[in-house]
C-alpha cells in the first residue's frame, strides 16, 4: 500500500484525473490553458536530483503527456518546467500552448489572470481519451466527490 | 564539421563558456542569479520530442549542471524549464534559487526587473570551476571578444 500523500495545494489546484507507472496525472483547473501536472512518488523536491533510474522513467511518461496534449488539445507547443519554489513535492508541469492563448508568449506561472473551470462533459471527455496512453489508469476518487 | 548555429538571442544574452557531449553551455549574463542555458544540437524545438536517446543524454548533462549550481554557486533549490515560445531553438534553463534571491518564490521569466554583471574575474572562476564536470570543455570564442 502506497502511503504517498499529494500535496494539498495540488489537490486543491487540480483534477486529479490518475497515474501513469511513476507519475501520478494531475489536470490544473484553469482550462485557459492544457495544463496537466505529474507527480512521482519520490520524496526528492528537483526533478535533476533524481537518480537516471528514476528521472528517465518520469520523463518518459511526461513525453507521453506531452504528446497527448498536442494531439488532444491541438497544441503545437509544448511548455515543460519543475520549478517548485512554493510547492515542494516535486511536480512536473507539461503545458500545451498556443499563439491564441490567454498569456502567450508568457509562461503560465503568474501570468494567467482569468480562470477559466472545465465543463464536466470536457473533463470526462479528456479522461477517457488519456486511457490511449499506455499504462494509464484512473481511480477517480477526487471526481466522485459531491 | 558542426553547421549548428545558436539562435542569436541565446547569443546576445548569454555567456557561451564550453560545451558537453550533446549539448551547448551558455550563462545568462544576468547574475542575480546562477541562470545556466543548456543547447542540445537539435533541431527539434520541445524536449519531450526528443526521441529518448537523445533526451536521456541532455538530461543527464542538465543534471550534472544542476548538481555544479548547486555546490559552487550554493543554491538549495534549482528550477529547470524548456519554454521557448520566444526563442524557438531548444534550450533549457538550469536555475540556481534561494529564498534570498532577487525574484524568489517567483519563477525568474519575466520576474528579473535587475541586471547585474559577472565580473570578469567571477566568469574565469566559473569556467575553471566547471572542468570539474565530467566531458566539459571550453572554446571559449565568444568571450575573446572585445
Amino acid at each position: 500500500m502506497s502511503c504517498f500523500i499529494l500535496d494539498p495545494t495540488l489537490q486543491a489546484d487540480c483534477h486529479h484525473l490518475g497515474r501513469l507507472p511513476c507519475c501520478h496525472v494531475l489536470l490544473h483547473r484553469n482550462a485557459a490553458v492544457a495544463w496537466f501536472i505529474l507527480v512521482p512518488e519520490t520524496q526528492e523536491q528537483d526533478l535533476l536530483s533524481l537518480p537516471a533510474v528514476l528521472r528517465e522513467p518520469v520523463m518518459e511518461e511526461c513525453s507521453r503527456i506531452a504528446a497527448f496534449v498536442r494531439e488532444h488539445f491541438q497544441c503545437p507547443k509544448i511548455n515543460f518546467a519543475a520549478i517548485g519554489n512554493l510547492v515542494p513535492q516535486l511536480h512536473l508541469h507539461v503545458v500545451g500552448r498556443r499563439a491564441t492563448d490567454l498569456c502567450w508568449p508568457r509562461p503560465v506561472w503568474g501570468n494567467l489572470d482569468r480562470a477559466v473551470a472545465y465543463a464536466p462533459e470536457t473533463l470526462c471527455g479528456v479522461i477517457r481519451a488519456l486511457f490511449a496512453i499506455r499504462d494509464f489508469s484512473t481511480t477517480q476518487q477526487e471526481e466522485k466527490r459531491p
